[in-house]
């Protein structure tokens, strides 16, 4: 099954996860489709403009993995804080915690995969 | 934790799943370090020159997403050829068959997700 691009369902979340600013989402696989057959429950590219923001959260019974495509951003990894880039991986693992900024002056733009535990 | 771009680990394979050239991978989540939590097998980034190609195939207890990131293809989707490129989702599901060619002039680059069935 092919899905165009203008096909792909589009979400645009205000302070997601009482970050800063709209963080648009485009959905790659849904879970309401079930095409994650119970293993996941997100598949999606994030933008993120200039000083738009994720806030801290933790993931629990679930684990994030974020591909960075384009931009910089500042990443709080479990406690740490590093800058990510295009090519960037991050991990956060079932029970950790990150949050993550665009403090660059592109879009901030990554692939988000979240499956369960 | 944070996987910077230089240590993601890197794949080159020739005549994937019978198809032309070298197939280049770069992958974010690994298997082997069980880092899908027995949900997956395959998060990773895929760059096909020009001409290059991955077999038809079929996918047998798992199922697999692409996202086209850059460059044209041209997919085989379950016995249905076509186009695709930057934005386009391709899913193949648990049971079904594809293939996929760079046909154009630039890169062929997607991301891959192989999710067990």
């Amino acid at each position: 099954m092919i899905r165009k691009a203008q096909e792909l369902k589009r979400e645009v979340i205000k302070g997601l996860r009482g970050g800063q600013g709209e963080v648009e989402i485009v959905h790659l696989l849904e879970a309401d489709k079930n095409e994650f057959n119970g293993k996941g429950k997100l598949f999606a590219k994030f933008t993120l403009k200039p000083g738009v923001s994720i806030g801290w959260h933790q993931h629990s019974g679930d684990f994030e993995a974020y591909y960075i495509l384009g931009g910089r951003g500042l990443v709080n990894d479990n406690g740490r804080e590093a800058p990510v880039q295009a090519g960037d991986m991050v991990l956060t693992r079932n029970g950790e915690y990150h949050s993550i900024v665009n403090n660059g002056a592109e879009d901030l733009v990554f692939i988000a995969l979240i499956l369960l535990a």
